[in-house]
């Protein structure tokens, strides 16, 4: 069976790879979110794309949910010293992905080429692909003004109310080659367990991936990253409250019907099958939380199952 | 007394690393040699400037003679695990200068601007002005073609025999601000102990310079950086060979004449004096190889008090 999912970090990092350890990662097509990527230090930084290729090369630094295990700071510290911005952590490691990403991009290669770059030096086993290799920003309104979503997230801790939300560049932004491919030939789509607003949507937001999704005949399945009232990690809470939906799986049913086949639920939201149901999506009952790689495995295992 | 430097690498940095303990840093302007400037992995790496920034404030790796004190290389590791290249050795702690400098490039910021903000955060406290703003690059001719000299110098080890050099884009170089009002307008302007071919010749080859010094007050000294026949460190021999030039004080006097008054050898070449003299410069007889603090000094305070 081939897979497509769209994914953003660290939750869908974990699903997915429960995934690949049920699965041949050969048959697995991710889209990833690169409506957080932006510029630090005058380098192009993805931060989702990253997530993704170095969880699924087993280089995550797994606590955090970001950057490479046994990371060091020593060139954020001696940036530092000269005055550049320090509260977006780039570990030494990680940095050496950040400048090759920015001096490819510059000498014109695409971001596709890139991450297929990057991900074929570090052994990834699956397909990643951006969302777009044209810029989509994620923008945050908050009573201050507009920010850019690093700057909401990481630098702001996620602490200004949140008034809306926009997806600055995405009008005009073109599905990276095999995108719509990806979408409209695969036997399944997975909606990893991501931010609906900010992961989920900076995809969606490219013309032409939710026509593709209407259309597909692949069965589409989502794993609801909202279990009880509260996202299981970030800020999904906040800003589903801000695009006026409810903190819960029927929130995020509301966001993907209607090309939302199956929606994948916490059992600690059984009560909401019914209305998860009304909109047009069966509910899959289940534990989505995952704690450990047993837990990714448990929960990628039942999806596959669902899907087969 | 005001004194100006022109300056290269690792015998610039020992020699005026004795001189600032000499004399008020203040007073003294040092114009360093870029025609060395590369890009590396898309950065625009500045080895001359930076080994000067670093010697002067302290931070210098003093056994290698380039880069920081205690630094890590992880970064460079992982740039090679990507298929980066791996031949010039980028430390953790330096790659925030090379990251900051290019940045502020892109944005406008001359060669001049970066430099200062560089050494302003750093605490050097001497003026350090790069050459030009204008990209003049050193190249080496050998029997297999041009390279650039980080190329013939680090990559090639300086194996490659020498036919020829280049100072490319100098005829269109302006000399960068403040740079011909040093030498104008100074009591002294030393020529540090560096390449004559590689390290001070680009600065000469930028238009207005050599002028300068011909037409300026100050008394213009060098100290040799060959002693005997061979270089105190570094390909000087090599390349003052392929000059046509022979490879001791001599050879030097000949580089510098008709603007240098007075020309400091080692005491081994004793038997150069009348040849020196000869070509206009007054030479003066000391030891010159330093190889520790109180070395550097010593040759410092002596030229201190020749020019006095």
């Amino acid at each position: 069976m081939r897979v497509t999912a769209l994914a953003g970090g660290t939750g869908a990092a974990k699903f997915l790879r429960g995934l690949t350890s049920c699965m041949n990662p050969r048959d697995l097509t991710v889209i990833g979110n690169t409506g957080d990527d932006t510029e630090i230090w005058g380098l192009h930084v993805s931060p989702d794309l990253d997530t993704l290729t170095y969880a699924l090369t087993g280089r995550l630094d797994v606590a955090r949910g970001w950057g490479l295990a046994d990371d060091t700071f020593r060139a954020l510290a001696a940036m530092g010293v000269l005055g550049g911005e320090t509260w977006f952590r780039l570990g030494d490691r990680d940095l050496a992905t950040h400048i090759y990403r920015s001096r490819a991009l510059r000498a014109g290669v695409s971001l596709t080429g890139v991450t297929n770059a990057i991900g074929q030096a570090l052994g990834l086993r699956i397909r990643l692909l951006p969302m777009s290799d044209d810029g989509v920003k994620t923008r945050i309104q908050t009573p201050d003004g507009w920010m850019s979503f690093q700057n909401y997230f990481v630098r702001e801790k996620a602490r200004a109310r949140t008034i809306g939300i926009e997806y600055a560049g995405a009008e005009k932004a073109v599905p990276a080659p095999g995108v719509l491919d990806a979408i409209r030939t695969t036997n399944a789509v997975i909606v990893c367990p991501s931010n609906p607003i900010t992961s989920i949507g900076p995809i969606l937001s490219v013309p032409g991936i939710r026509a593709a999704l209407m259309e597909t005949n692949a069965i589409v399945l989502a794993i609801s990253p909202i279990v009880g009232s509260a996202a299981v990690s970030g800020p999904a809470g906040e800003l589903m409250s801000a695009c006026g939906l409810p903190v819960s799986p029927v929130g995020v049913a509301r966001t993907y019907t209607p090309w939302l086949d199956l929606l994948v639920i916490d059992r600690r939201d059984i009560k909401q099958t019914h209305a998860v149901l009304e909109l047009g999506a069966e509910p899959v009952v289940t534990d989505t939380v995952m704690t450990d790689h047993a837990s990714e495995t448990a929960l990628a295992r039942l999806v596959l199952e669902t899907l087969a």
